[in-house]
């Protein structure tokens, strides 16, 4: 269960403004052109698929290699964060996605072979990184490709990647043309490694239906009221700060700052240049880091907070009164799910009383229903900015340029 | 060796504003005010002193477990995770630092007590999260701390913390009184548990010291420069970028935004909310994710690249053609970190191509010199700032507010 509340004020947002966010995904959905509102169903049956080849993959492997970058990792991993304390039993996952020899090498003399199944991700396929990485396995592991069933591919339909993975018989998934990379994790990028792994990922999908439908139904408006405040406030609140008060959120801050950085930062359709900037911190380490500038600095920045009200963990601050530290005795005898939570709750009362614009969403606990909720709350606030600013939300048209300047680094 | 290119222009401004922030600097330093320009000198003995310690700890302890949140837990992060590379028979650092539950007991199970040095960092002596985890440490361990060497305490001189060590015969290491946490990492905090765990740290706080000295005979004004365009265009540009091209910065990344966020957004003397945001991006994951949004969103932002031109690790790109993938064999047969340091440079020329203001920080490798040369100049870079904004660099008065409100939490 999610609770969502606004704490700025939405007195002054036209409800125009509303309306016109919702009838643009409605529009984009009915229509076809953009496909992510589709999947929460329609990748309902490809786990029903993926969970048939269960028995055979884990009798063999223990391990899951992604191979993949940006929108081909981001979100696996922000989920898999996100459940493996409830789902301990999960097969390890790792990560080969940057293209730092330190990490790459490091990760490779980690892997065991044998028991590692390597699912090689591109929705392009022809992800630089992601394909001079798999070259690396290939000669590290002296990898045997051809109709080997420890090689999968995840890719667009037609692409050289599933050419490539046709031509040499490997098991291939398709991400649907429609869906953008950073929108893709409940496509087959994130279905097909989770699920493999053992997390409960038709939950997940059926707790972003549920969320889906609820908002077609005008019944999660309040996101509609968000987006349409910081697009309305896009000059005065350039930065928009997720706080969220548990590490399993880390990489779930990750995904939202590719989701939100890359969909809004464009030149609109008069050439103007807009955007609005994410930045992810995690609670309470980061009150003692970051917090002084969102209390105290120039107010220029909105601010979500996030919370979860039960831990599966119940660890104790012990009675224990140590001389000299008696000051820190108040929080003795509660549990530090108790401690976190309350520090999230200062902190956002300190937050509001210093006129930030704040928004609170609490999680009652981390489960697969929630996280399908968020992931498409995020996708659908996403959308809904986009939108009002008038820019194309799925295009990522600024990376390219750096792109034929490295081809021509190594081609001179 | 670290090499600084200003690829902005610097033709308007004052040279009045360069002269002023040196002199500001200069004055804190002598005035004896800012405790953090003589640790680079200042902390040498204490190496000395750690290293001897040495072979009682090693016969007994492999792990150091660091308890200690934001200035007590940042720095000694950054530290490790550059040099780890290269230093790989260092001892296993495990840190306990949020009050995240899940994370806290993970961590704890983790722990080989018997093999386990704890280490307790608080300047103040009080933080919460960081005594709350202390005393679930002692519980779960059976810790007997009264004269145990098992159990060091870094803190100010007289905190109740100190109180507490002295008082059960702990060993026990200051920090000057005039040092502020963030500032904190080459003093006592940074030096103890990375001398400890076999880090030449000696080499670390010489390289600061060079640097140092060369910024005082006016051979690093570039900083300056920095500094001054930053202020000067506050404005404009309200986020600063670090995009660090190599995992291994990742947490010298969380490092910097505490340093800048912290010290930097303030009321400044006339009352005004002033601050500069700091954002730490690592390439080329970062290209993936967040670049869309600098060149072709607002222009409100700064980019600082980093980059490493020579790496440890020389793990190169097969000489494999792979069929339909032929499109990306123009890295084969390159090292990684080639193709990690062309992203590097083609990224930042499109960077500038968008116009935005942009400065190059080359690392020849990571060394042990570099690592203390990089933490004194984000030091003096801040600093700097601080004094041409007009703030008090070292306090963090917005942070009390919330500490205040959760005390009240409990207290009610």
């Amino acid at each position: 269960m999610l609770r969502f509340v606004n704490h700025f004020s939405t007195k002054n947002i036209d409800p125009f403004t509303i309306e016109k966010g919702y009838e643009a995904l409605r529009f984009e959905a009915q229509s076809g052109e953009v496909g992510y509102y589709d999947l929460p169903r329609a990748s309902q049956p490809l786990v029903g698929e993926v969970e048939a080849l269960r028995p055979a993959i884990d009798k063999k492997y223990n391990t899951i290699a992604v191979i993949g970058i940006g929108g081909s990792s981001l979100g696996i991993k922000a989920i898999e964060r996100l459940l493996r304390p409830g789902t301990p039993n999960a097969k390890k996952i790792v990560y080969l996605e940057n293209s730092d020899p330190i990490s790459v090498s490091q990760v490779i003399s980690q892997i065991d072979k044998p028991r590692t199944l390597f699912i090689v991700i591109s929705k392009s396929g022809s992800t630089v990184e992601t394909l001079s990485i798999f070259k690396r396995v290939i000669v590290a592991f002296d990898l045997k490709v051809e109709h080997s069933d420890q090689v999968m591919v995840i890719s667009d339909e037609g692409s050289v990647l599933a050419q490539y993975a046709d031509e040499n018989g490997l098991r291939r998934f398709v991400i649907p043309s429609n869906v953008g990379g950073r929108f893709s994790v409940l496509s087959a990028v994130g279905i097909v490694p989770l699920t493999l792994a053992g997390f409960d990922t038709l939950e997940v999908l059926k707790g972003a239906e549920a969320f889906l439908e609820r908002f077609w139904e005008r019944k999660e408006d309040h996101l509609l009221q968000k987006a349409a405040y910081y697009v309305t406030n896009a000059q005065r609140f350039p930065m928009n700060v997720l706080f969220a008060y548990s590490d399993t959120f880390e990489e779930f801050g990750k995904w939202m700052v590719q989701l939100w950085g890359e969909s809004l930062g464009k030149r609109n359709r008069r050439g103007e240049r807009v955007g609005l900037t994410p930045i992810a911190l995690i609670g309470s380490v980061d009150q003692h880091s970051f917090l002084q500038l969102i209390v105290q600095g120039p107010l220029n920045k909105t601010v979500t907070f996030m919370h979860i009200a039960e831990s599966e963990e119940s660890l104790m601050i012990p009675q224990l009164s140590l001389r000299y530290l008696e000051k820190s005795d108040f929080v003795n005898g509660h549990s530090f799910n108790e401690l976190i939570n309350a520090q999230c709750m200062a902190t956002m009362k300190s937050v509001i009383e210093s006129d930030v614009s704040v928004d609170d969403i609490e999680w009652k606990k981390i489960d697969e229903h929630s996280v399908g909720g968020m992931i498409i709350y995020y996708e659908l606030l996403t959308s809904a900015s986009g939108a009002l600013l008038e820019i194309n939300t799925y295009d990522q048209p600024g990376v390219e340029l750096g792109k034929q300047i490295l081809e021509g680094y190594f081609r001179e």
